[in-house]
């Protein structure tokens, strides 16, 4: 696997730690830069994803490198549009 | 009023719109610089009070100039302790 290779995770409804784990998997088969993916109310999720992985699985070794946000529109089943907020959080090993 | 001022606007449990109102207030007295804070589950409503406010009320005069993230330490009434993630969303007019 190439150190260059940028790991992303999708951040939705489950527990944090599920999503930590999923880094954390990552950052130990040597991906230096993993991309936090979440939407709507994923988001705070997301971020805490991020503090949790920095600052107690990775501590010292792990920095959070840029965070993006923007707005995506959605499709609801029946038809009709809404705007969703999404995040992309960085992780870079450091 | 100084321009130099930098408002916050702390994003809570209201509706979003809420606090694009009280953004948009400060933008439209003269301050060029908004930090929206907030901590837990309101972390998803501050990203959705930054891109509204950036979309919707200032297309092309407002930019996202700073998201940091954080973890504090909460103290609940029983005297128990745990971690809430936090967001700060610098906000300034161009």
């Amino acid at each position: 696997m190439s150190s260059e290779e940028v790991g992303i995770v999708y951040v939705g409804r489950k527990p944090a730690i599920n999503y930590v784990m999923a880094t954390t998997l990552q950052i130990n088969r040597g991906v230096k830069k993993i991309i936090l993916k979440a939407r709507g109310r994923a988001i705070s999720r997301a971020v805490d994803v991020a503090e949790i992985a920095r600052l107690k699985y990775f501590p010292g070794k792990l920095k959070i490198t840029d965070i993006r946000t923007g707005t995506d529109e959605l499709i609801e089943e029946d038809g009709s549009r809404r705007d969703i907020s999404v995040i992309e959080i960085e992780l870079t090993t450091v």
